[in-house]
Parts: C-alpha cells; sequence; structure tokens
C-alpha cells in the first residue's frame, strides 16, 4: 500500500520557518510534498490568482521532502498541486506553520486557513495550523511538536465528517496543557487602520487593529482556551449557506 | 432624520459598468458613497492587503454620487471606507454588480461577495449582486434593476438577521419570472487549469475550469432556479463554525 501523501502549504511562503518545521514533525507519517506560494500571502483569505498565469518552480528538497513554489496564493497552491503536480489525491491537506493568530473571525481572512478550507471542499481531510504570535521562536514550535504530531495522526487515521476542516491554533511562550475543541470567538476588529503622511505629502493607510472580544466570558472560544494554555482546535466549515425565515420578496 | 447611508463596492474596479448600474438603480434611497478597487481584483475573496499602506483617491462624482478608489482589495475598500472615509456607520453595504456568476461555492472565492460578508461581519445589513454571465450588456443589468431596487429596499426597510448577508445572483439574456430564497449549488470545480507554454519555453497554468453540480435534482439550488429564470437570493453567513462530535484527542 502506498504510503499516505500528505500536501502541505502556507501563507507566509516557501521560505518560512514555520512550513520547514510542519514538513519536519509529519514527515515520517508518510511522504510530504511541499507547495507553496513564493512569497508571504498573509491576509490572502481563500483568493484566486485569474488574471495571470502561475507557473511552478522546483525548490530542490528539505530533509527528502520535494518543495516547490507557485507564483499563487495558498488556494493557487492546492488547487496546482492536486490538478497538476500530484499523481493522485492527497490523503491530508497541512497549512501553516502559520506565523500568527487564526483566532476568532480572522478565520475569513487566514490565507493558513484559506489553503486548509480548500483541501475541504475538495472533500480532502485539512488541517490549518498557527502560532498565536508572530514573534513564536523555534522553541515555540518545538513545543507544538507533539500535539502536531497527535493531531495530524488522528485526522490521517480516522479522517473528518465531509465539510469540516480544523483550524488549529497554538500558545507561544507559555507551558502548553493540552487540547481543547473551541469555538471561533465572536468579535469585531475596531481602529483598523494607522494613518501615516508619506514622503510626498500623501495620508497612506496600513492595516491595524484590536479584535474586540464579543464573548469574553465563554470558556469555550479559542482565545479563552489558548489563554488557559490549551491547542485550540475550532471545527470550521467552507460552507456558507445560512436560513432566512419568512423573507418575502 | 438623515437618509440612509448606502456604501457601494465591488470586485470588478471602480470603471466596471456593474457597480455605475447599481449605484445608478439605488441613488434615489439615500445619500451613495462608492469606494471600490482602482482595478479588477477578481477572485480576491475576503483578502485583505497587510504588506503594503493603502491609498484612497477621489474620483468625482457619478450622478452626483462621490466616487472614491483605493489601491486595496473589496474587504479594504468596506473597511477603510468604514474607519477612514464615511462619518458614520453605512445603513447598507451593497457590492457589485458583479460581470459574472457567483453561484455555488464561489461565495467562496468571490470578492463581491467578500465585500458583503465584511459588511455583515461589522453588523450592517449587506448585499452582493452578479449577473451570471462575463458577457451581460447594458440591457441585461437594466432588466435587472426593478429586482435590485425591490431587494435593495426591502433591506433598507427591514435589516437581515444577525449573521445573515445575501448572494444575490440573476440571469442574463432570458427573461426574470420572479425572485427565489435559494441554496449554494452543491459542487465542486474540476480540470481547473489551461496548460501554456510561453514564449521562452516555460510552462505557465491559467485558471479555468468546470463546475460539477452534486446536487442536480434540487430545485432549490441557485443554479435550478436561475436556469428557471429566477433572481437567485442565497443567504450567506461570515460564521465558519462546524460542530465535530466525538472527537477526543
Amino acid at each position: 500500500m502506498a504510503k499516505p501523501l500528505i500536501l502541505i502549504t502556507n501563507d507566509d511562503g516557501i521560505e518560512a520557518e514555520g512550513i520547514h518545521k510542519l514538513a519536519e514533525f509529519v514527515s515520517h507519517m508518510g511522504e510530504v510534498v511541499v507547495v507553496a506560494p513564493d512569497s508571504a500571502r498573509s491576509g490572502g483569505s481563500m483568493a484566486l490568482t485569474v488574471e495571470i498565469p502561475l507557473r511552478i518552480k522546483e525548490c530542490g528538497t528539505y530533509l527528502g521532502m520535494r518543495m516547490l513554489s507557485t507564483n499563487g496564493t495558498p488556494v493557487d497552491c492546492v488547487k496546482i498541486a492536486c490538478n497538476v503536480i500530484l499523481d493522485r489525491q492527497p490523503d491530508i491537506v497541512l497549512s501553516g506553520i502559520n506565523h500568527g493568530s487564526n483566532t476568532g473571525n480572522s478565520v475569513n481572512y487566514s490565507g493558513t486557513m484559506g489553503a486548509a478550507i480548500e483541501g475541504c471542499l475538495r472533500g480532502i481531510p485539512s488541517i490549518g495550523y498557527s502560532c498565536v504570535s508572530h514573534k513564536a521562536t523555534s522553541a515555540d514550535f518545538d513545543a507544538c511538536r507533539q500535539y502536531i504530531e497527535r493531531i495530524t495522526a488522528k485526522v490521517l487515521a480516522e479522517g473528518l465528517p465531509n465539510d469540516v476542516c480544523l483550524n488549529v491554533n497554538m500558545p507561544v511562550g507559555k507551558p502548553i496543557t493540552g487540547i481543547a475543541i473551541t469555538q471561533s470567538c465572536r468579535g469585531r476588529w475596531q481602529n483598523e487602520y494607522a494613518e501615516l503622511t508619506n514622503p510626498r505629502g500623501q495620508k497612506i493607510y496600513y492595516l491595524t487593529g484590536d479584535y474586540l472580544n464579543l464573548d469574553p466570558d465563554n470558556p469555550d472560544t479559542d482565545l479563552a482556551q489558548i489563554k488557559a494554555g490549551k491547542i485550540a482546535v475550532t471545527p470550521i466549515t467552507p460552507q456558507r449557506d445560512a436560513t432566512l425565515e419568512n423573507f418575502i420578496f
């Protein structure tokens, strides 16, 4: 029987430490192929590259694993891997390890989770891994290793329900005390722009912002569990349909 | 009492015919401000501009309505409008009219719907309007006018439930026979890349593809209702959380 085929991507780009760590941590579980953007695509959501063509670049191997980059987004990477690069459907799609948090409603904007949701839409068990601080060190990534191995192995062995993928957020800089199934913390971004003036005297606006936690007393949110030292595993669906009762046109 | 404040954006860019038509159709309903990307951002999903600063450009007026562009995505446009440009929260966010379909699982990739979902996350009633063919003519847009007016007026008057926005897809090139509340048609994209060779002998890949309809006998899908000549109104939620029973780590 062929070894499981593990497709790895991210939104921080092929050179990021997080994707190398993720590949290393799961390298013993199957045949790993890394297909990632050639540079950072943070906040890439599920964006597609429509107007320009994609190119695929072989980037050698890392610990024996095949590495490729594209000039596309995380979702493009999953699509072109499944359509062009791989000779069979992956058994699992892993995205990350993201350098930064994808908690709360950030799941909507996250390129890391965009790739995982794309895998899920294709019917492939898929997981996005994120460390909750951009300042995560090698030691922080290594502290997550046993949990990433455990979660990945379980999903490889048992799969996931249809239309469910996992958004895994991992604490940084504190002892990890276990794994919790969580909910995306309800909230809203505010003060989202820093206004500066460029050398030509024009106003420019950088995205920034604070997350207003609208559910601070709920112990089951990703934010609450991470604060308690847990790895937060939030089940996520690609299905966006809602119900609308008694709305007659 | 102040007139309702109507924020309009799109993913085809400020110069597209669709956004001008949409602004024209609703101009009598309130104070309209258009804030749109400076060029096309098709397939932009909910992508954010993180690494570079945004700029805002005043683009004069159209039928008396203020027009502005940014170098950002559709979601960026909604964010910067609400944070920087507008002096009060909009009463409604309208996105479109998209030149092309946003049916089925395309809602995940659509920049048009990305902007509407962003509005919804901000607690603002929001609607994305799409014509289901890139070949839509002025006459096709005009044929949708009365429906866009009716749907927009109803949502302005009554609002929408929390966490619900509307994905409205409109037939092109056939008589429109009414409005239907629909479901996103389940399906999967396949044959997603056209492989070409560029003048330097390199393989390049353009996104393309067919939508495999996995629910062809369901009369309530957006695709089925559009085929029947109806305007398809699909309620959409920004909330991605799923449930995962009996999954113990």
